[in-house]
């Protein structure tokens, strides 16, 4: 039934849309360009990339890995460098704020490489009129979250502007860890036959700041998942080397702006495999299913901010997924697909029904601000 | 004549309330917090400090300085990490950009700390509607800064939010930097006899970005100062090397918001010295000094950024001066002053009468968004 799909019109033209270079049509920003989607990349490759190109950079990785100290060899230290700026509105939200996601997005960014972060930035641009009260409880989730974490924040910048400047404030924290493991985790290491796990019921963020803007007073007991995952992954890790090597976790992605859907997509560009996704093997609360179609979402496209999506060797998955499970932030962690051959460059879910979907980049924008 | 001064009743008053603990009394953010003068280190230490409280940050460094790798001792690497967001206003303006102002702030921050900057990252916050030939001509201007400085930008973000809800552009950069000479540079450092550098003309930058705001419909030549000081400060180090040792240099710092001033006033904090400066001594352009008094501004609390202040053993002085003036940014570098031992963390000017005036931290806002 898989290769009925697979050579379809529709899946070549698909494909042919996807070799194309990528390049910018429209002469302003639009929220779109902020999506995770479609245009998103446009902008990166079409125009970041042009200036900035260097090998670290265009690996398209959410952070870069590099050694330092004596050139290479047994006394380099391979270090994991981020960065995120964070714009979420509203700044408070069940489950989570700005300050807690600021922490923990950077600190995830730096676990998906397999480093151990250490040390954060963090910047802030503040309007003015912003209550010192709101202020200091930002402070207070930071610093909880980043004592979770186990990390410092170790240097900071404050920017005041104009009331009407900024929308109340931004954070940006970027940060440093130390690969230690060996590991060599990259979204272009995805290989025939590996699975695909994800680590709990997605959508959960994404879909809590939509409902906390009150556009639409529904009430529901949806939360943030937003956590940091860097212990999670350590598990993950020790439990790869326990039974074969740590070089058995491939991938590694934590499926913010654009969601599942989005990550599965890069990983299958950079890999140039085919990704396959089971749709009712896929956790989503039923809340969260609810509220999405009230919402008009699709939970695969929806931001998470404390789930993150590992592909790894067939031989070690299903033991990763039950070290998972023991762990606060994995406990709902399962296999959701598997990595094949053809059609390369292509994420497809099977659904409910039997049929198969194109589960492609995001077109337009979807949720802006969302984190 | 300096003991009559600071015996004077004016002069304990104010010993006396540098000595009190800052607490913030605002229940509001207000421009002046982002000012760089005293507002704003009682926003950091009594707030920010409060909740961050590490030894790292306490320093109150522009950067942090670490080890990594091996655990101390020969092979350990010891890397300099510093963070900043831009919000210039206007984004452009005579001789430079944002995308300058973001590339070399960052690197000059490392290069204070006697680091060779090597890596950047970049978050972008945009607003919706901005047009994407203003976006090139930033990256165009990064690009340039970065070659220059000779450093990579190896990972970036991207947000986007509404329009109104940011005013066109900020943009965060991160740095990392590798100290390998050995120097322990600090504005805790100054010590009793040293002598206190400027690199140039003081007060460029922020004049002409006032300037360029348009209000004042004044024409003058002047241009932004912003340009990466790495180099130079790789030769003042060397210098310093050649004919004493590295740690010659004590102090080093780029006076960017509140100006000379301030920095002066963070060094003598830190390192409980007096800081004497003689106003005829310290190079200020005629059309700065012009524009500043319509502009009813002190050009020592005016942002540079691409000056720095130095503050070295005496023996070394003069070679390192006459050093830095053979680099293109170093060519107006002079002696503007020295340490001494009282009254501690004071800095006093002689001025061109003959008077001496106390030099304190800013009150209240000077400059909004000059960086």
């Amino acid at each position: 039934m898989a290769n009925d799909f697979t050579s379809s019109p529709l899946f070549e033209r698909v494909e042919r849309a996807r070799r194309r270079k990528r390049k910018l049509k429209e002469t302003h920003i639009t929220l779109a360009h902020g999506s995770g989607g479609r245009a998103m990349r446009e902008l990166i490759e079409g125009v970041f990339l042009e200036y900035f190109r260097n090998p670290l950079l265009e690996q398209l990785e959410d952070q870069a890995v590099f050694e330092v100290g004596q050139t290479s060899g047994a006394n380099s230290t391979r270090l994991a460098f981020t960065t995120d700026s964070y714009v979420v509105d509203p700044i408070f939200f069940p489950g989570g704020d700005i300050g807690y996601l600021a922490v923990n997005g950077t600190v995830n960014d730096l676990a998906m490489s397999g480093a151990r972060p250490l040390y954060l930035s963090a910047g802030f641009i503040i309007e003015e009129g912003f209550p010192i009260d709101d202020l200091k409880r930002i402070l207070e989730s930071m610093r909880a979250a980043t004592q979770e974490a186990g990390v410092e924040i170790v240097t900071g910048d404050t920017k005041i502007v104009q009331k009407g400047s900024a929308d109340k404030i931004f954070i940006n924290t970027s940060g440093i860890g130390i690969i230690e493991s060996g590991s060599r985790i990259s979204a272009a290491r995805a290989e025939i036959g590996d699975q695909i796990i994800v680590s709990g019921a997605i959508g959960d963020h994404g879909t809590t700041v939509m409902i906390a803007r009150g556009e639409l007073e529904l009430e529901t007991e949806i939360q943030s998942d937003t956590a940091p995952l860097n212990s999670l992954v350590n598990e993950m890790l020790d439990e790869a080397a326990r039974i074969a090597t740590v070089d058995a976790i491939h991938c590694l992605r934590d499926p913010t702006r654009g969601g599942v859907a989005t990550t599965l997509n890069e990983i299958a560009l950079s890999s140039d495999v085919y990704v396959q996704i089971y749709e009712e093997r896929i956790p989503v609360r039923e809340e969260v299913k609810g509220a999405c179609e009230i919402l008009g979402l699709d939970p695969l496209y929806v931001a998470n901010e404390g789930r993150l999506i590992a592909v790894v060797a067939a031989d070690v998955a299903q033991a990763i997924v039950e070290r998972m499970k023991s762990h606060k932030y994995g406990q709902d962690a399962c296999i959701i697909g598997e990595v094949k051959a053809e059609p390369k460059g292509i994420v497809a879910m099977q659904t409910g029904f039997g049929g198969t979907r194109i589960v492609d980049l995001l077109m337009g924008e979807q949720l802006p601000r969302i984190c």
